[in-house]
């Protein structure tokens, strides 16, 4: 009796249109599969062989498949050709830009980060028509790139440290931005450092959420389909938060959901750059946990090095401040795991190398304080992010999802 | 480019699993508009009149549907019959267990709360076996009144007051129980009050998910489609939560979401029934309120009517503990709307009568501490829940949503 109120069925769809779903559905197939036979795909999917035929035909022509060698299917014993997706051709930009680095990547339509150019820099208080222009100027120059490697990104996507919607960051209180519509400014000095060239469509999202996405595509919640329900969140100037629910981003009824880094810590705590005070950020955010150990809470990365080093060589107010952080982790995170019921919680950003220091007391936190007692130390619930659950490379992936979604939408861009 | 991933297409549907499909459409159609013709509902579902008339014809056999008088179609001016939900026959039963009472609810297919029983009684510390018999009593009870009204439940949901899975309460902290397999020892003992009787598949749930959605059904989200998205909180003798995201209740991972009574409000404060220390229920519980404002915390409903009058009358104790107690339910709740962005925030149970008191520091602290700038005071986004939003009726309607996804199902059981 857990069933919500069934939805309608969709309206009957014309041939073209099956036509062009059951494209998507081919490419998706062999996606996930790695490599498949035509024989295969068609018993997967349950079409016929001769219109699973064609429409890999099609999508051999357009470049989304390419065929090689030839191969064994376990169930006949009969040779069929193996299919898999293309690894030049279409590919997804994606560009992350932060308080103190921009990120670009391209990833092919297997998923693979092809292109990644990372440039440190300083960009709070810059306008921002001037740091987009400079994230602009690398992702062309990644585009070159990735030019080399036959691939071709078809459209980019941004991840931003704020509030975005509607093609705008709302607000992003650590680059200090106010409402700037980052979709237009970035197409514009993209465009006119490609002129001649057709416009690359641009879209943005939060850098929490596509950190996320990455890490429910490619990271550990992929491996085994294990985990499908987690809350993420990343330690960065800021601290970045977003939840996955069933395979799905949370994106809340204006698109602002997952903002853990503003839940309430302290109420008269330190002013927090959102305008109210004793937010989480305050006390686990990168300036907070350096200044706490002692260090330069503007030495960044190397702070952050700094940091691990002198936690792993036992250095008392090191450790002590990790354990600190750890606990109002633990706290706050104990208060989102009771409202979602999440598998797990994953920590990412500098979050990831300080885990050994402030995952034990944030484990215990949430052990005392998950009501359903489902929560047990060393459950593994609570994990450090892996490598790939970072927002450039999330940000690329959409675009190509996007792609495998609705091929034949993209196959007029083909051409350059 | 904010589509998550496509899933697949389901399955080949056989013609006995279409038709079995098109008649729980067919019957929802004409339960969402209230009265339709054939031709409407074919217009508006997509299938042609004779094929809307074959399982209209079933409808009505099988006593879904009933036919009444003549009415005329806006469209062409030709009169109709026009068709109802039937008002006799099938129906839901809804049976919530809570601290200090037991209503027994039974909805007909309209949606219509026709039959209600409240027993108030002192559940706390019975064995569950004994307070699960009283309650098939009071179930039995109603189930002689609905079939006065000619009405037969065919299912049963109960709704309780903790951390429900499985058929069985995981832990219900205000009542003292724990791992109660509640769905089987009431239908046993509903049945051994109706031998000879066919007997009621039971199913289970928590209060304040069933109370939200008996709001999202019925109550002012239900009113012109707007909130979709909403955040409830329950105030009784503990605080329960529930979150309803797009429509759907959201369950989380493991059934128990939607615990903002068990979210921290001072990590050092009182020890709560569920082991840890500060949780909002400690703050905002009806005991809570009531000890706060200097009367009697076990006095339960007289109390919360005798704060009431207090507060109405400007008794200063009165007035601060709500303010108080309204100041700790935003700052909680400011959390809450941070990391799930909800169209708004419900408040029911005891928090209704009390929210000309409650909501203004809530509102002022939701204003505050809600990063995206969107919660302004008097944004109407913090209401009070409509008075239909009780957990009793939510478990009997989800018992006629069932019947509605899949009249099939139900057919056979209709005589008993």
């Amino acid at each position: 009796m857990n069933s919500n109120d069934p939805s309608l069925p969709p309206p009957k769809a014309d041939k073209a249109t099956v036509r062009r779903h059951n494209l998507s559905l081919v490419l998706r197939t062999v996606h996930d599969e790695g490599e498949a036979t035509r024989a295969g795909v068609a018993g997967r999917v349950g079409l016929t062989r001769a219109a699973v035929s064609s429409l890999v035909d099609q999508l051999l022509t357009e470049g989304f498949l390419t065929e090689w060698g030839k191969t064994f299917s376990g169930q006949a014993g009969r040779p069929g050709t193996a299919l898999k997706v293309a690894r030049t051709g279409l590919a997804g930009l994606g560009v992350e830009i932060n308080i103190d680095y921009v990120t670009v990547c391209v990833v092919d339509l297997a998923g693979t980060d092809r292109v990644r150019l990372v440039e440190r820099m300083d960009n709070r208080g810059a306008a921002p028509a001037a740091v987009l222009s400079q994230a602009a100027r690398i992702a062309a120059r990644a585009m070159e790139s990735a030019a080399e490697q036959e691939l071709r990104p078809v459209a980019a996507e941004l991840a931003l440290p704020g509030l975005v919607s509607g093609g705008a960051v709302r607000q992003a209180p650590n680059l200090g931005w106010n409402r700037v519509a980052v979709e237009g400014l970035f197409a514009q000095a993209l465009s006119s450092l490609r002129p001649n060239r057709r416009a690359l469509p641009v879209s943005a999202d939060n850098e929490a959420n596509l950190a996320a996405m990455a890490e429910l595509w490619f990271g550990d919640a992929h491996d085994g389909g294990r985990v499908h329900s987690f809350i993420y969140l990343t330690g960065e100037i800021g601290v970045g938060g977003a939840l996955v629910l069933g395979g799905r981003l949370l994106r809340g009824a204006h698109g602002f959901a997952g903002e853990i880094g503003h839940m309430v810590v302290e109420p008269d705590g330190p002013e927090c750059r959102c305008g109210a005070r004793g937010c989480l950020e305050q006390y686990a955010g990168q300036a907070a946990l350096l200044r706490a150990a002692g260090l330069d809470e503007a030495s960044g990365a190397a702070g952050v090095a700094e940091l691990e080093t002198r936690a792993q060589a036992g250095e008392p107010a090191a450790v002590a401040a990790l354990d600190d952080a750890g606990r109002l982790l633990g706290r706050v995170l104990s208060g989102a795991v009771n409202l979602i019921d999440p598998d797990a919680v994953m920590l990412g950003g500098v979050f990831r190398p300080l885990m050994p220091w402030l995952a034990p007391a944030a484990d215990a936190e949430l052990t005392a304080r998950v009501v359903s007692g489902l929560w047990t130390p060393g459950s593994g619930r609570l994990r450090a992010s892996s490598s790939s659950g970072d927002a450039a490379r999330g940000a690329a992936a959409r675009v190509v999802r996007e792609i495998l979604a609705d091929p034949a939408a993209y196959a007029e861009r083909g051409t350059d």
